[in-house]
């Protein structure tokens, strides 16, 4: 397809690192709806949210350019990426914003520590339509397959609806067959929580460290609704996250006990 | 006072490191309600977010142990911290947790990026009362006072009433004399977002390298209720910010576009 003013420009990014199978299969995908702008980093950034550069300059370098793939490398977090893409190495603005996919889950609250999703929240705040997409399996060698479909059909219906201003996808896929993907639910957040169990070690210097490690721990323990219930259930979840992080029922709650020292 | 097992339990952290002056702060008012435990690290974690270290060790030492105050140090960022504290170096659940004071602004959207937040976010995903609190002055040598009545206040109120569960508080001070500061005003977060210019420069080898700069602008454009709103008010902003990030209205919209491939 050639290259046409008219054809969705596409920022792809994630937190995997430039040669990761699933950015591979999210650059394949995406460019089958628009021209595409690839924004990756050399080392993996996983947990590293929404992170930015402050005391170490950034760089990006061009890789690849050719007929509607177009790829920078950089070495700053997936949140540097978007900011560079969009103030520096992109003509325009971006029509959509797609991230991951991931390997990994970034389903209920582990979406806190994703960059995967930093990258679509930071689209979003600047009203870009955003998405992020992350498969539960770590494995380097995942089928994506399946997930390729999911992708598909959610970047379809971005194109056509558009999603709301400040609200951003974060897309989870069950690492399942085509056959057993049962399709997409819109789903809340599960309640849950990463539950760490610090590996305490000695050095060869006689000095103590820790590795974080850590399971995922679901308080909502199987509610309808959530993401880990439809992904339990080999749905692929699909959450609406605002980037306006106001509790508005704790606001109401709290706005009893204001206090005022001064009337104006 | 004496250490009494009755007394409250308070873990504090922050984003700028062991030597800042709001960290100092905090600590001196945190210690006229209950036994504090201090975690923070010797680097500045500004603009760290949510990250979390998956591919380095972390080291944690104690420097400080004394009535009622132990300090640590860690090298990890502030949620590795908090996570390091609940898990590895304190003996019970804390009865609260507060982040800062943080020398600068971390209100409207800027607490996505916010070290001081995220730490206070991750207390609020563990169950424990917490509140983040900046300053608006980024000067190392900023005055504190005024803030620390502001602290104290927030403080009371929490131990008093709790926070709704998964909520917790982003409290924003303007750096004005105690005098001018109009007291607590409860507020949703300002529709704002930062606005970068990567500063482009090349280094001694010819090669380009960008620093990220950037000022805040506020889409709100003063509406009323917002932190943003607040604060220009002389006013300290508090924001309950919300663990759970579903964007309900837009679950609701979206499900009405729901595709589901098979039925079950």
């Amino acid at each position: 397809m050639g290259k046409t003013n008219d054809r969705p420009l596409i920022l792809v990014t994630n937190d995997d690192g430039f040669q990761a199978k699933g950015l591979k299969k999210l650059v394949d995908v995406a460019s089958e709806f628009g021209d595409v702008v690839v924004i990756s980093s050399a080392e993996p950034m996983s947990g590293m949210s929404h992170a930015i550069t402050i005391k170490t300059p950034l760089r990006a370098k061009l890789v690849t350019e050719q007929e509607g793939i177009t790829e920078y490398l950089t070495t700053g977090t997936p949140v540097d990426g978007v900011k560079l893409a969009f103030n520096t190495l992109l003509d325009r603005r971006p029509d959509l914003l797609l991230s991951g996919i991931n390997h990994g889950s970034n389903s209920s609250s582990s979406i806190l520590y994703s960059g995967t999703m930093a990258a679509a929240m930071e689209g979003a705040v600047n009203h870009i339509p955003s998405a992020g997409f992350s498969l539960l399996d770590f494995n380097p060698d995942a089928d994506f397959g399946p997930a390729g479909e999911i992708v598909r059909e959610i970047i379809r219906m971005i194109l056509d609806h558009g999603l709301p201003d400040g609200v951003c996808l974060n897309v989870n896929i069950p690492a399942v067959s085509a056959e057993d993907l049962k399709g997409i639910m819109y789903c809340n957040q599960a309640n849950g929580y990463w539950r760490e169990e610090f590996d305490l070690r000695t050095d060869p210097h006689g000095f103590d460290y820790y590795w974080l490690t850590g399971y995922f721990q679901n308080r909502d323990t199987d509610e309808e609704g959530t993401d880990e219930w439809a992904l339990t259930r080999n749905f692929a979840s699909v959450v609406p996250v605002n980037t306006d992080m106001t509790a508005y029922d704790a606001l109401k709650v709290l706005q009893t006990r204001e206090t005022i020292k001064n009337e104006e």
